[in-house]
Protein backbone atom coordinates (compact mmCIF):
# COMPACT_ATOMS: atom_id res chain seq x y z
CA UNK A 1 0.00 0.00 0.00
CA UNK A 2 1.48 3.75 -1.07
CA UNK A 3 1.74 6.45 1.50
CA UNK A 4 -1.63 8.06 2.24
CA UNK A 5 -1.91 11.74 1.45
CA UNK A 6 -2.74 11.45 5.47
CA UNK A 7 0.09 9.68 6.27
CA UNK A 8 2.33 12.12 4.30
CA UNK A 9 0.63 15.27 6.91
CA UNK A 10 1.56 12.86 9.92
CA UNK A 11 5.16 12.74 8.57
CA UNK A 12 5.62 15.95 7.87
CA UNK A 13 4.47 17.24 10.97
CA UNK A 14 7.34 15.36 12.19
CA UNK A 15 10.03 16.03 10.17
CA UNK A 16 8.93 19.50 10.57
CA UNK A 17 9.66 19.79 13.94
CA UNK A 18 13.26 17.74 13.60
CA UNK A 19 14.84 20.10 10.90
CA UNK A 20 14.15 22.93 13.43
CA UNK A 21 15.05 20.93 16.58
CA UNK A 22 18.58 20.05 15.78
CA UNK A 23 20.08 23.29 15.36
CA UNK A 24 20.53 24.13 19.12
CA UNK A 25 20.81 22.74 22.44
CA UNK A 26 18.68 19.42 22.81
CA UNK A 27 17.76 17.96 19.49
CA UNK A 28 14.86 16.31 20.70
CA UNK A 29 12.71 20.26 21.90
CA UNK A 30 12.45 23.20 20.22
CA UNK A 31 13.85 26.16 21.84
CA UNK A 32 12.22 29.35 21.38
CA UNK A 33 14.47 30.70 19.14
CA UNK A 34 13.82 27.35 17.15
CA UNK A 35 9.86 27.51 17.86
CA UNK A 36 9.66 31.01 16.24
CA UNK A 37 12.04 30.18 12.89
CA UNK A 38 9.32 27.78 12.84
CA UNK A 39 6.17 29.39 13.05
CA UNK A 40 7.93 32.30 10.51
CA UNK A 41 9.27 29.77 8.15
CA UNK A 42 6.13 27.00 8.05
CA UNK A 43 3.48 28.77 8.92
CA UNK A 44 1.80 32.10 6.96
CA UNK A 45 0.52 32.72 9.87
CA UNK A 46 3.87 33.62 11.64
CA UNK A 47 4.15 36.74 9.02
CA UNK A 48 1.82 38.07 11.25
CA UNK A 49 2.70 37.28 14.77
CA UNK A 50 4.13 39.50 16.62
CA UNK A 51 7.33 38.56 18.78
CA UNK A 52 5.23 38.96 22.19
CA UNK A 53 2.43 36.58 20.83
CA UNK A 54 4.99 34.02 19.89
CA UNK A 55 6.29 34.26 23.27
CA UNK A 56 2.78 34.32 25.23
CA UNK A 57 2.03 30.85 22.88
CA UNK A 58 5.79 29.45 23.87
CA UNK A 59 4.37 29.83 27.42
CA UNK A 60 0.98 28.45 26.94
CA UNK A 61 2.27 25.29 25.91
CA UNK A 62 5.82 24.81 27.54
CA UNK A 63 3.70 22.91 30.60
CA UNK A 64 7.50 22.00 31.38
CA UNK A 65 8.18 25.81 32.12
CA UNK A 66 11.31 24.68 31.02
CA UNK A 67 11.83 27.25 27.97
CA UNK A 68 11.49 24.28 25.42
CA UNK A 69 9.16 22.47 23.60
CA UNK A 70 9.17 18.74 23.31
CA UNK A 71 7.21 16.89 20.55
CA UNK A 72 4.04 16.07 22.48
CA UNK A 73 3.74 19.85 23.17
CA UNK A 74 4.52 20.82 19.57
CA UNK A 75 1.69 17.58 19.03
CA UNK A 76 -0.70 19.85 20.72
CA UNK A 77 0.37 22.85 19.13
CA UNK A 78 -0.54 21.82 15.49
CA UNK A 79 -3.74 20.38 17.25
CA UNK A 80 -4.97 23.67 18.36
CA UNK A 81 -3.63 24.73 14.78
CA UNK A 82 -5.71 22.41 13.22
CA UNK A 83 -9.28 23.20 15.03
CA UNK A 84 -8.48 26.28 14.29
CA UNK A 85 -8.59 25.78 10.21
CA UNK A 86 -11.59 23.56 10.81
CA UNK A 87 -13.47 26.15 12.02
CA UNK A 88 -12.40 28.23 8.93
CA UNK A 89 -12.88 25.53 6.59
CA UNK A 90 -16.56 25.43 8.00
CA UNK A 91 -16.99 29.20 7.76
CA UNK A 92 -15.98 28.61 3.85
CA UNK A 93 -18.34 25.94 3.16
CA UNK A 94 -21.55 27.46 5.41
CA UNK B 1 3.37 33.62 0.14
CA UNK B 2 2.94 30.13 -1.01
CA UNK B 3 1.55 27.35 1.06
CA UNK B 4 3.61 25.64 2.89
CA UNK B 5 4.11 21.54 3.32
CA UNK B 6 3.37 22.26 6.93
CA UNK B 7 0.03 23.95 5.82
CA UNK B 8 -0.65 21.37 3.63
CA UNK B 9 -0.13 18.81 6.46
CA UNK B 10 -2.96 20.70 8.40
CA UNK B 11 -5.43 21.14 5.35
CA UNK B 12 -5.22 17.51 4.64
CA UNK B 13 -6.07 16.70 7.80
CA UNK B 14 -9.02 18.49 7.80
CA UNK B 15 -10.22 17.88 4.64
CA UNK B 16 -9.83 13.90 5.08
CA UNK B 17 -11.94 14.49 8.30
CA UNK B 18 -14.86 15.98 6.66
CA UNK B 19 -14.29 13.31 3.22
CA UNK B 20 -16.05 10.82 5.63
CA UNK B 21 -18.30 12.93 8.17
CA UNK B 22 -20.39 13.64 5.40
CA UNK B 23 -21.37 10.24 4.28
CA UNK B 24 -24.14 9.13 7.30
CA UNK B 25 -25.57 10.88 10.06
CA UNK B 26 -24.31 14.39 11.78
CA UNK B 27 -21.99 15.93 8.77
CA UNK B 28 -20.05 17.20 11.52
CA UNK B 29 -19.01 14.11 12.92
CA UNK B 30 -17.57 10.95 12.29
CA UNK B 31 -19.79 7.89 13.03
CA UNK B 32 -18.01 4.25 14.25
CA UNK B 33 -18.74 3.10 10.19
CA UNK B 34 -17.47 6.47 8.87
CA UNK B 35 -14.06 6.25 11.35
CA UNK B 36 -13.15 2.51 10.07
CA UNK B 37 -13.45 3.61 6.63
CA UNK B 38 -10.94 6.48 7.39
CA UNK B 39 -8.50 4.31 9.04
CA UNK B 40 -9.03 1.43 6.64
CA UNK B 41 -8.44 3.52 3.66
CA UNK B 42 -6.02 6.11 4.76
CA UNK B 43 -4.04 4.38 6.80
CA UNK B 44 -1.26 1.71 6.16
CA UNK B 45 -2.28 0.60 9.72
CA UNK B 46 -5.54 0.24 9.21
CA UNK B 47 -5.45 -2.85 7.12
CA UNK B 48 -3.48 -4.47 10.22
CA UNK B 49 -6.44 -3.38 12.28
CA UNK B 50 -8.67 -5.80 13.86
CA UNK B 51 -12.39 -4.97 14.13
CA UNK B 52 -12.37 -5.25 17.74
CA UNK B 53 -9.38 -2.54 18.23
CA UNK B 54 -10.92 -0.15 16.28
CA UNK B 55 -14.19 -0.77 18.87
CA UNK B 56 -11.56 -0.02 21.72
CA UNK B 57 -10.47 2.97 20.16
CA UNK B 58 -13.91 4.67 19.15
CA UNK B 59 -14.46 4.08 22.81
CA UNK B 60 -11.22 5.47 24.48
CA UNK B 61 -11.81 8.75 22.31
CA UNK B 62 -15.00 9.23 22.14
CA UNK B 63 -14.93 11.71 25.28
CA UNK B 64 -19.14 12.50 24.92
CA UNK B 65 -19.96 8.64 24.81
CA UNK B 66 -22.07 9.35 22.16
CA UNK B 67 -20.81 7.03 19.65
CA UNK B 68 -19.52 10.31 17.09
CA UNK B 69 -16.23 11.19 17.52
CA UNK B 70 -16.01 15.24 16.06
CA UNK B 71 -13.45 17.33 15.11
CA UNK B 72 -11.49 17.89 18.65
CA UNK B 73 -11.56 13.79 19.21
CA UNK B 74 -10.36 13.09 15.62
CA UNK B 75 -7.54 15.99 16.75
CA UNK B 76 -6.63 14.48 19.33
CA UNK B 77 -6.04 10.80 18.09
CA UNK B 78 -4.05 12.59 15.64
CA UNK B 79 -1.95 13.69 17.96
CA UNK B 80 -1.19 10.57 19.18
CA UNK B 81 -0.71 9.08 16.12
CA UNK B 82 1.66 11.56 15.50
CA UNK B 83 3.64 11.07 18.61
CA UNK B 84 4.08 7.30 17.69
CA UNK B 85 5.02 8.34 14.51
CA UNK B 86 7.69 10.51 16.05
CA UNK B 87 8.55 7.55 18.04
CA UNK B 88 9.52 5.05 14.75
CA UNK B 89 11.58 8.54 13.18
CA UNK B 90 13.65 8.94 16.50
CA UNK B 91 13.86 4.81 16.48
CA UNK B 92 15.27 4.66 12.46
CA UNK B 93 17.59 7.58 13.36
CA UNK B 94 19.65 6.46 16.29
Amino acid sequence: MLETSLEKALTTMVTTFHKYSGREGSKLTLSRKELKELIKKDLCLGEKMKESSIDDLMKSLDKHSDQEMDFKEYSVFLTTLCVAYNDFFLADNQ
